[in-house]
């Protein structure tokens, strides 16, 4: 399978594992297929069952008299690669796993799933999963999940399709869908990669950002199976301009309780990733919620010149308290200059605010005109209006105008509601096509994220610079972020913080004294030593750091004194060099 | 007056400026607190209508035949202060004034405003605002406002009422009211505040933490204008066990980009207040979700004995994600004993995890077992159930079960559903007393507040000893803190945390050179100087800083260096000393 057109859009499919009811997830699989419009053929495969959900099923894949695009295998995992031979062999193009019991429960089941990757590469079925809750082919109609929140009545359509998700848990990958469908925000796919044993994070990116209807992807990401490829499928969607988001977990649940008997200040592998991470232009969030802003922040707005925020706003509290989230988070909220203000003032009662932030109070006839007035002013580059639409009054009378405004500024505007808007608010929103922020700090998250994304393109030929000089990333460094739980050194943070153009301090690992002298006269002095060792994380505590060294005595010294304060704090550490 | 009930609900209410229809707000107030079910006489005043809104109307409040409880005021601002003696003389015992144009708008408004306090003063009458969006008290159905989100298909009874808010912005105090209701929190009373011409913060404040119904008070605050009494509040609120959850604004919207020309290094005002409100036990949020998430945490939970956070999730994501977040919170995720492990793993899937956080796996039968376990481990002070309860199935099952389960643990539980909670699960949930959190960040920060508000109750004995010594706040440390746009000097700002309990190294202002060297003397060697100047509040930039002084010598050495480079620095700098 060339791509994965087949896999997300199948012209049969066979649910191994089908049940009766919706308790088992081979039934709720069946029957999640079946209510949400999948337009193929079905083939129910239980050998106790001569019919399930009302449709004739099969005792196994080999009995299904047509070809089988993909299977959906939900049994115990000690069958499932026996199963996906069968499926090989009857044809089958793809299977998405959705039993657990694989490598995530340790040796036995690592050796269950090292089959199923033993049968992909000598057949060429391509997997998703296993322990995964399958995928969403919203648009599609092809809902291959047992997933529970999901909704049959959906009224996304493929035409409008804009997000994707790709998400190492299908929990959080399905609330994603779920509370963005609530905003508004209208789905393309819903991917629950699972342990990745062949179709990984990567392999669906790569895909999904080139759907022209795609113009943003959602992730949620514990650890990079293949940091490369995945590096590469961003570099392409920075090349389309489709941004993605990430919220990355740094740390499992063992990492993070490691990780707290650490410092801030070391270089950990969560710093590193993100310096990878923003290198790649990749939208970092910390929630489901900040993801779904940031979603709906970059969808029907362009990228903004620059972090000059216009505030326009009916409450003065809101439009102070924007200015101070807007300037906490590295955006500023310029004045305007006074013939701007004159003007807006003769559109504001007398107790509103000309300058910026602008509170044209609760009291003003309308938000229209300050709104055009400031989104000319020259030294903005973006508009927040903040307003309330608990009611519809003010949508009803301009909504429109503020719709075609916002349609031909040609500079983001973030519309911000500090009430809940009622159902008539939100319908005419939808309406209008307008998308509307619930939560302050969201907003300003979000608009942010447009400004960093909005300079990480336009400065991105520099700073890629090293990633395209060797057309993929150093295998090493590779294999480092990999395994974000494992400790670096510091120069192998820094190693792999260059490999993805992140400028660092000029430096060179000695294995012995002389080498340490050697590379301290090519530097020039003065020189710093640090020992550099994974089992001396803590290099001041072990005082394995001596500083200001300004000769070749001093370096020979030095050295002397950290190895052997070094191997004093940790005897059998495991030293890589100075 | 000697309280606020009479204000709060009066037993008859005139609506000055009452007008037809609701496109003026004396219009909007009159039919907002009809549509609200007030039970008392409304008079509606307007000198052009003999009937408004049904009601026959007077042409002055001294036409009115009967005592008038409270006057709501919607006239243009000029006319204001003649009426309110009109008020005055007519006995009505409170106004709420809506109108603007008072002391936001200048000198002229100034002045109208300073004839209202006169009035006061003469007669006891007591205002409330102006430029005010009003109160509305829930339970007691008095809405006396004219903001447009609140809603008279309320669900709010007073026997249940637990919030009260009071907030210097009208269109925010509305809205935290407004999007709390969403999330079932029950509102007492809604007020904002206005300009505090006389009723002010604390006065509401201490008025409504001995409402017994009243369990928390949510703020919005731009300055104090009397940091004493509200603080003499707090500690009441403090000594009843009733939080105060606040949300600050450091600065205005010029204050804002003054704000900016800072480094974040100095003694800012804002960190000033910070400080102050950390020692006095206030809570503080910054954004309207989050301060309702907390104020959804207070209500149904006992505090917690400590930070260490069992996390019981049928999400494998999910478990990590509240992991780093606690973690990064500065809460603590334990270990469990091995025997609670045991003891977990038997009621779970073998690929779930037993250890903290326990993931049950979606496929779990069930996670009150689990939960009964994690909850009765000696290290763990609160716990933390993600779900998804997008669907009702687990909640119908075993909602009643787990409700029980928190009713009796004696630790906070914090439910929190991944994907949005569908209508069904809402209502079930309302009917069990439940609270869902539906934030991720939100559920971790308010779990958070409660910590730290635990931890605030078991150590203010201590920590508040300084201001217990001296009944109230000393008045220069008062000034000091009405005005958080001023910039402040380093031992303002130190006088200002000391008088507040916040521990400072010992130091001491000298407005000489032989000051000086006494108090080196005494305080004892080293020292080191720094000029004390509103107008150098970069000290460092204008080299008025000398380190690591250990003699007398070194002292007048250093103390004519400093003093001729502040000089330099800024020609013209009112210098306090040094």
């Amino acid at each position: 399978m060339g791509d994965l057109d087949r896999f997300f859009s199948p012209a049969s499919v066979a649910v191994i594992g089908a049940s009766h009811g919706t308790e088992k997830i081979g039934g709720r699989a069946l029957r999640t297929l079946l209510k949400h419009g999948y337009r193929g053929r079905v083939y129910p495969i239980n050998p106790n069952h001569s019919e399930v959900a009302g449709l004739k099923s099969f005792k196994s894949i080999s009995e299904v008299p047509d070809a089988v695009d993909l299977a959906i295998i939900a049994i115990p995992a000690a069958l499932v690669p026996d199963v996906v031979d069968d499926c090989a062999d009857a044809g089958v193009k793809a299977a998405v796993i959705l039993s657990s019991g694989f490598a995530e429960t340790g040796a036995a089941g690592a050796e269950l799933e090292e089959r199923l990757r033993t049968t992909c590469q000598r057949t060429g079925i391509r997997l998703s999963g296993p322990n995964a809750e399958g995928f969403f082919n919203v648009g599609g109609c092809t809902a291959a999940t047992f997933n529970g929140s999901i909704d049959p009545d959906s009224g996304d359509t493929s035409s409008a399709a804009q997000i994707a998700v790709v998400s190492q848990s299908g929990g959080l990958a399905f609330a994603f869908f779920n509370k963005g469908r609530r905003d508004d925000l209208i789905f393309s796919h819903v991917v629950s990669v699972g342990n990745q044993a062949d179709l990984e994070t990567a392999d669906y990116v790569a895909h999904l950002i080139e759907q022209d209807a795609i113009r943003v992807v959602l992730m949620y990401v514990e650890s990079f199976r293949n940091p490369s490829r995945f590096l590469t499928a961003a570099r392409r969607a920075a090349d389309l301009g489709k941004p993605i988001v990430m919220a990355r977990i740094g740390n499992s649940a063992a990492g993070s309780r490691a990780a707290r008997s650490h410092t801030g200040a070391m270089a950990s592998p969560k710093a590193v990733v993100d310096a990878v991470m923003d290198a790649a232009g990749i939208v970092q969030a910390d929630d489901h919620d900040e993801l779904l802003n940031i979603a709906g922040a970059f969808l029907g707005n362009p990228l903004p010149q620059g972090k000059r925020v216009g505030i326009v706003s009916i409450s003065g509290g809101t439009a102070a308290w924007l200015a101070d989230a807007c300037s906490a988070g590295g955006l500023e909220v310029p004045e305007l200059d006074a013939a701007t203000q004159a003007r807006i003032a003769r559109c504001i009662p007398p107790y509103g605010t000309s300058n910026n932030p602008v509170d044209v109070t609760a009291q003003a006839d309308g938000y229209l005109e300050p709104l055009e007035i400031v989104g000319k002013a020259k030294n903005i580059d973006a508009v927040i209006l903040a307003a309330n639409f608990a009611g519809d009054r003010r949508l009803v009378r301009e909504g429109q105008a503020i719709a075609d405004w916002v349609r031909r500024v040609g500079k983001p505007v973030l519309i911000y509601s500090y009430a809940s808007p009622g159902e008539k608010s939100r319908q005419l929103m939808r309406e209008l096509g307008l998308h509307c922020f619930t939560s302050l700090q969201g907003c300003v998250r979000s608009l942010r994220s447009l400004v960093q994304y909005a300079e990480y393109q336009r400065t991105r030929g520099e700073r890629q610079a090293p990633g395209r000089r060797r057309e993929d990333v150093p295998e090493a460094a590779a294999r480092l972020l990999a395994d974000p739980r494992k400790t670096l050194c510091e120069y192998e943070a820094k190693l792999l913080l260059a490999a993805y153009g992140v400028p660092i301090p000029e430096e060179a690992l000695a294995r012995g004294v002389e080498e340490a002298v050697a590379h301290a006269e090519r530097l020039g002095f003065p020189v710093a030593l640090k020992v550099q060792s994974p089992d001396i994380p803590h290099k001041t505590e072990a005082r394995a750091v001596q500083l200001h060294l300004s000769s070749a005595a001093g370096v020979r010294e030095a050295y002397a004194i950290v190895i052997e304060n070094a191997k004093r704090y940790a005897r059998n550490a495991d030293i890589h060099g100075v």
